[in-house]
C-alpha cells in the first residue's frame, strides 16, 4: 500500500512527523500532498491552498477565530477538522484531581506538620456512593464520567437536551432547564458546560445555598459560569466544603484576591491542558485522523462551516 | 420468604441494622439467630456461641489477633468471615488521589498566590500513557488498576506468582522476583504489597536511583517497605518527582521529621480508611454476605482456620 502524502506546517516537530508516518502517511510538500496538518492559529495560513489539498487539520478545539478569517470561504471544497475532543482527557483528569484532593482533604493534610491522625481522618470523604453532578456532558464531561464510574460515584449528568447519557455510573440525565433540581440532590458539582449567555452565573448564591456543607464544586469550563463573589462568601462561611477552580472570573485572578488565601479554595491558573500535554494529545488526534483519511473513513471533529462550528 | 434471623453485637448501629434487614435478614438475639455480625475486636466476644450460630462475620480485614485467642478452636463448626477486601476501595481511592495530586503538581499550585500560568503549567504531568507499577496486586492493587485504566495508564502489575492479572490497563504482570526490572521501566510506583521480611525496604537507594526525575512514589501499604532515609535523600535531591505517603517508617512520623517539610512529600497520617468510611464499607460488606447467606450462596472473605488466615 502506498503511503498517503501529507503536508505539515507551519512547524515541524518529531512528534507530529511520527504521528503522520506512523498512521500511514508520508511527509510531502503542500504542492504534492492530499492533506495539510496545521499546528498553529490562522496567522500565516496559506492564502490559497493548492487544489490537491482535500483536508486540513487545525490545531485548536474551538475554532471561533478561524471564522473571523476568509480561510473557510476561500476553500469551499476542502474538509476542515478541528482538534475538538483531543484535550478532553487531560482536562477531565485535572477535574478528577481537584475533586479527589478536595473530598479527601489534601489541603488540610498538607498544612499539617505533625501526625494528627484522628483529627485529620475525620475530614476525609469519599467519592464512593457520592452523587456527583456533571453539568455539561460534552467531551470533557463524558471523559470525567468514565473516571468517576469505577470510583463508585452516582453521576447526575446535565446536558442541553436531556438525551440520556448511556455510560456506566450515570444514574440520571437531566436537560439544562431542570438544573434547579440538581443542587439539593447532589453531593458534589463539576462544571463542564460551555460559556453562553444562558450559562452565565449558573452557580450563584441561591444555588450554593442548596449544596451541602461537605460539597465540593469544581470548575474546569469558564470562570463566568460561577458567581465568584457568592462562591467566596460560601467558602468563607464554610457552607460548602470547598472549590477546585482551573478557571476564574476575573481571569487571570488578580493578586490579593480572596480565592488565593482561602484554605478550601484550590486554584490552578487555567493550566489543566498545558502546552506539553496539548502537543502530545494533538499528535494522537492527528494520528487517528491520518489513519482514517488513508483508509477513506470518516474523519473526527469535522468543522461544519455552514453551521459555524 | 421468611427473613433469616441474624444477631448483631456488641454495638448496634442503624447502618448495620439496615444492612442486615435490607439484605434479607431480621435482627434476632444470639439464642435465636443463625449468624452473628460482630463489629469489634476479640475482647468481649462470647466465650461459647449458641449451637444455632452457623456463621460469624468479623470486623477487620486482617484477623491475626483473633488467632491469638481460642475463639476459632472453640467453634470448629462455625464459619468465620473477615472484612478482607471491604476497605480496598477507599484505600485505592486515596492512592489515586495522592498520585494525581503529585503528578499534576497540586502542591506547587497551592503554594502559589498569584496567576503563574506558564511556570506552573510546565510542572503538570499526566497519568495518560504513563507507566504505573502497582507493586502488590491484591485487593487494593486490583481496585487501583480499575481506577487507572480509564485514565489511560499502562500498568505493570507485580504479584508474588506472576499469574497474569486479567484487567484492562494491565500491560504486563511480573512475579515479585522480577521486581528489579521494574524500576527503570516505569514512570510511577504505587506500593500496595503486604509487609513481610521479604518486602522490607523493597524500595531503597538503588531502586530509587533507577526511577525518573518526574517519578512519583505512592505508599499506602506499610512504611517499612520503603527505606525512609533513602527516600528523603532522593526527595531532597529532586532525583524523583515526589512521594505520596499514607504510611511511614517510623510511624507515627515524629514532629520535625524532614518528610513534614519537603514540598514534594505528601504525607497523610495512615488515614486512607478513616472510621467513618470504614463503618460504611463494613455495612456494605455485611449486606453482601447476609444476602449470600440467606440465599445459601458461598460467603466472601471466609477465614481458613487451618491455613491461619
Amino acid at each position: 500500500m502506498t503511503a498517503t502524502p501529507i503536508a505539515l506546517g507551519p512547524n515541524h516537530t518529531p512528534l507530529l512527523e511520527q504521528a503522520i508516518t506512523g498512521a500511514g502517511g508520508e511527509l510531502a510538500d503542500p504542492a504534492d500532498a492530499r492533506a495539510l496538518i496545521w499546528n498553529a492559529g490562522p496567522e500565516g495560513f496559506p492564502e490559497r491552498l493548492p487544489e490537491n489539498i482535500e483536508w486540513v487539520q487545525l490545531f485548536s478545539a474551538g475554532v471561533e477565530e478561524w471564522f473571523d478569517t476568509p480561510v473557510f470561504d476561500r476553500h469551499p471544497n476542502v474538509l476542515f477538522t478541528s482538534a475538538a475532543g483531543a484535550f478532553a482527557g487531560t482536562v477531565a483528569e485535572h477535574a478528577l484531581m481537584l475533586l479527589l484532593a478536595g473530598v479527601r482533604a489534601l489541603p488540610e493534610h498538607l498544612a499539617a506538620h505533625s501526625w494528627r491522625r484522628q483529627e485529620l481522618g475525620r475530614s476525609i470523604g469519599t467519592l464512593r456512593n457520592a452523587t456527583v453532578a456533571v453539568v455539561g456532558a460534552g467531551g470533557i464531561g463524558r471523559e470525567l464520567i468514565a473516571l468517576l464510574a469505577p470510583l463508585g460515584s452516582r453521576v447526575i449528568a446535565v446536558n442541553r437536551s436531556g438525551t440520556p447519557i448511556d455510560l456506566p455510573g450515570v444514574v440520571e440525565t437531566l436537560p439544562a432547564q431542570r438544573l434547579p433540581e440538581v443542587w439539593s440532590r447532589t453531593d458534589h458539582v463539576v462544571i463542564a458546560a460551555p460559556a453562553t449567555p444562558g450559562t452565565r452565573h449558573l452557580l450563584g448564591k441561591a444555588e450554593l445555598a442548596q449544596l451541602k456543607s461537605h460539597s465540593w464544586v469544581v470548575n474546569i469550563a469558564r470562570g463566568t459560569l460561577v458567581d465568584t463573589d457568592a462562591l467566596v462568601e460560601a467558602l468563607r462561611a464554610g457552607t460548602i466544603g470547598g472549590a477546585g477552580l482551573d478557571v476564574t472570573d476575573p481571569e487571570p485572578l488578580p493578586e490579593g484576591h480572596p480565592l488565593w488565601d482561602l484554605p478550601n479554595a484550590l486554584v490552578t491558573p487555567h493550566d489543566s491542558n498545558p502546552p506539553q500535554l496539548r502537543t502530545v494529545a494533538f499528535a494522537e488526534h492527528v494520528a487517528e485522523n491520518v489513519s482514517r483519511f488513508t483508509k477513506g473513513r470518516e474523519l473526527i471533529a469535522r468543522i461544519d462551516v455552514a453551521a459555524g462550528y
